[in-house]
């Protein structure tokens, strides 16, 4: 059986979350894409029209409706570079089998991004990522841009996990996979550049606050888990067999991946009901308006990362191009209830907490 | 020629800062030790007489003179920690030539940390720093434990990437490793704690200004390097061929290491200087007082670990422990003047950036 075998109601998304958009979001994505243009971000067409293809413009404005222009231009261009990153040096290419040059490769990659002012190597990739924090310099506090260098090495840390885990040929168990996917699909990063895009600084005590960091993991991991929903389909096309939440349940409880999709969404959205409630919680005790927004930000994420993936070339198109034949795959879908109403902690120790009183 | 013959000069140290110690020191001492024998952080005698030979209480001590009863003593206890996790899992042990187990031990290791309410493995050296973290959570905001947790994955890092080289048998360049080691020796999470020992919160503002952040990667580095020195004559006794700055300028340049300790001074003596200037403009603006104490203890810290290099067990006796012979070692003793006055950037990248204007 094949992930495009899938029943439908094993896509579908539970987010009662209303969808929103920047309204210059066409705007960033010409912006963005006569920038890397310019640096030489892409080594060929091919390349830049996968790349384009990642619609990564209407991915950020999805996830900062209310933006500034400088903030989300940073935002939009980290994540084109991130994924262009992942296809050259994490998923695949010369470093995705081998982990050792990819802990210096990228060791060295972090620290140019926190020195941004001064080249360390020629290396195209490593030039444009200090292009970017230049940039994030000029429009984000020096508290902010710290908050991003963290989350950074954190997704850096876990692709170099990942790699050697795929080196080895080894699949983790569920708990040690929450524990590793959790960064690095790369959501901590992309979240940290949420208060850079809003151009407002949560204050330190708000953002380190317990409930506050319980919130933003949550949403990184359904995000985590919801890319893994989303890209089966296209792992299988292109061959990967990568660890993802569904073969993972299946090799632990020796189940279908059929069966593990269902689980997997059960798990997923017992994470989502209790984002909800903690949220509402956090949200009714008083907090800065930054953090306010930063929490609506973080629901616009849940929802935009679907609403992207359900349309964005990268999943959709067999060559990941807009101009090409989509390619079939199962359809993806809302549904108005969590397929678990299960209220008590997930059975993975490393989550736990967030059902604690906080 | 072996370190043992370096000439006296080799390894006199300029660091024109007075010395300092907490006056309860001795009784820290006493006090994680019992924690330790409590937990049960060794497995027998050797390992305890081992780490009881760093001298783990007299290093902090050293950092933070005027810290908080509670603070130093978290302080104190992941320092110990720190060290046996060194031993048993960095330096040597099983890990130590495999970097994929180590990246998923220690990443499971940092989650443990991150959410130490919850027990994540049946590890006991994950077990004891779950127990550091709940202390830890006990008397420091939310905001110096996440300052500490970011160190510490730095940290984790880059002793992943230190053990791919050794595995590779790979000498890196001076660049490259002055990147690596900047936080492979565990620089970030000790200075992390300073704030925590001392009881008081540095505003984030300052914490992630340049300035501030240029001063605390100076000191790193100094001390990072330092150990460096400290230690060859301990990793040759232990038939250890590892990296550290006198091998790898060595083998960068084709020169002896007789000649390498030379320039690594001058290397060294050069931060050192820059540190003073920038640490006396900072002082000279207006600053909070935790700010201010925070940056007198970066200079304790540089002081410190010398002073407790010179005296430490674990490298001036054979076997680490108190009670042993002490170990045939240079004489290591202070200089009052920098060896090299060049007021220029180091020829390494990756540190320009502290003298540009901060």
């Amino acid at each position: 059986m094949t992930a495009l075998d899938h029943p439908v109601e094993h896509r579908r998304f539970y987010c009662p979350l209303p969808p929103a958009i920047h309204p210059r979001a066409e705007e960033a994505e010409r912006e963005a894409i006569a920038w890397m243009d310019r640096i030489g971000l892409w080594a060929d067409d091919r390349q830049r029209r996968r790349l384009v293809g990642t619609n990564s413009a209407e991915f950020y404005a999805r996830f900062a409706p209310r933006a500034t222009d400088a903030g989300l231009q940073v935002a939009v261009r980290w994540v084109y570079w991130g994924f262009i990153f992942d296809d050259l040096r994490c998923d695949s290419g010369a470093f995705s089998t081998r982990p050792h040059e990819f802990l210096r490769m990228a060791g060295v990659l972090q620290r140019a991004l926190e020195t941004p002012w001064h080249p360390l190597v020629a290396d195209p990739l490593v030039l444009a990522l200090q292009d970017i924090g230049r940039s994030m310099h000029e429009c984000a506090t020096p508290t902010q841009v710290q908050r991003f260098v963290h989350a950074h090495r954190a997704w850096l840390y876990a692709v170099a996990w990942q790699i050697a885990d795929h080196a080895d040929g080894r699949m983790p168990d569920l708990a040690e996979y929450t524990t590793m996917r959790s960064h690095s699909a790369g959501g901590a990063p992309t979240i940290a550049l949420l208060e850079i895009a809003n151009g407002t600084e949560v204050p330190a005590a708000e953002m380190d606050s317990p409930a506050v960091r319980a919130l933003t993991e949550m949403m990184v991991l359904i995000a985590s888990w919801d890319n893994d929903l989303h890209s089966v389909a296209k792992e299988r096309r292109d061959g990967e067999a990568r660890q993802n939440i569904v073969t993972v349940l299946a090799h632990q409880h020796g189940i279908s991946e059929d069966v593990a999709v269902g689980r997997a969404r059960a798990l997923r959205d017992r994470v989502m009901t209790r984002f909800l409630v903690l949220r509402e919680e956090v949200l009714a005790r008083p907090c800065s308006p930054a953090l306010r927004e930063y929490l609506v930000c973080l629901g616009h994420a849940i929802r935009g990362n679907i609403d992207w993936a359900f349309n964005v070339p990268r999943y959709t198109s067999v060559d990941g191009s807009r101009s090409a034949v989509p390619a079939p795959r199962a359809e993806a879908s809302w549904t108005s209830g969590p397929c678990d109403t299960t209220a008590d902690p997930l059975p993975v120790p490393a989550t736990a907490w967030w059902w604690d009183e906080l």
